[in-house]
């Protein structure tokens, strides 16, 4: 069962910071079948349903080449979360894990990375598979997959440090 | 070259919206060993040297289990990065592409993703090695890495869902 608001037992609250320290724009909206944290995945899948990263002005012009990628990154905004657990009991059964060691939509910033496939480019719209969230969740960015990418940039000296 | 602050040939800047929709935390510093953008990595690698994610309170109660895992996602905010163009042309030569497919640190939300190995939790602290920021930036989140993630809730109708 997801949680709505409720703390489960064995769970740790914290006093959440009064200010913040930067501030995120939503670039879109996300279109997705699930209209109920009740029945969104857990997990996407990559041959789940298409969904729609549709995205605001200005922002559609920084999709060019984004058609060359097989897999994107995509980052979120999972704006119904509670942000102040530092330990969690997914299962509700009393055994608590910590928030890091989670991959819980509950955190302290409630950002949520996903890898999707490609589909395709409808007008100012990307068309993905491999989503997990609700309908309407605020969108943030989407870059290719780290796997796909080779920087353009000429490398940098920390480029071939070990250590 | 890493860019300061200058836009070139071919780029395109927006101007970017006047108010925010949400808000971050700075949960910890990233420490390492890179103090000028001139010598930071494109891209971490992992025998990178060690780098440490040292955690504010009340935050380092959250990483409790954090060292079942060999691997993890790190999200941290690229605070000396500009956030308004759409076009960019990384290598400085008139080419440009989108900023939405490039990993470039320029982004309306300049948020990186790096997947690192797990060496050690020391006091309040998680020793990584794969990190490619520059010292001082500020820390948004640790996450198990998705492959070697399995949820502990139980699943919902969403995870069956292809289409």
């Amino acid at each position: 069962m997801v949680r709505e608001s409720e703390i489960r037992q064995g769970e740790v609250a914290v006093d959440f910071p009064a200010a913040t320290d930067a501030g995120l724009v939503f670039i879109g909206t996300i279109r997705t079948p699930w209209t109920s944290r009740m029945e969104t995945p857990r997990q996407g899948r990559p041959d789940g349903p298409p969904c729609r990263l549709e995205l605001f002005e200005p922002w559609p012009a920084a999709l060019s080449g984004v058609e060359k990628f097989e897999r994107l990154e995509v980052l979120y905004w999972l704006h119904l979360s509670r942000r102040d657990l530092v330990l969690q009991s997914p299962a509700n059964d009393g055994s608590v894990r910590g928030t890091f060691a989670l991959r819980s939509p509950v955190r302290p910033n409630p950002i949520a990375t996903q890898i999707v496939t490609f589909v395709a480019i409808e007008g100012t719209a990307v068309i993905v598979r491999g989503m997990d969230c609700i309908d309407g969740t605020p969108l943030l960015d989407i870059k290719p997959d780290r796997t796909l990418f080779t920087p353009i940039a000429p490398p940098q000296a920390g480029d071939f440090e070990t250590g």
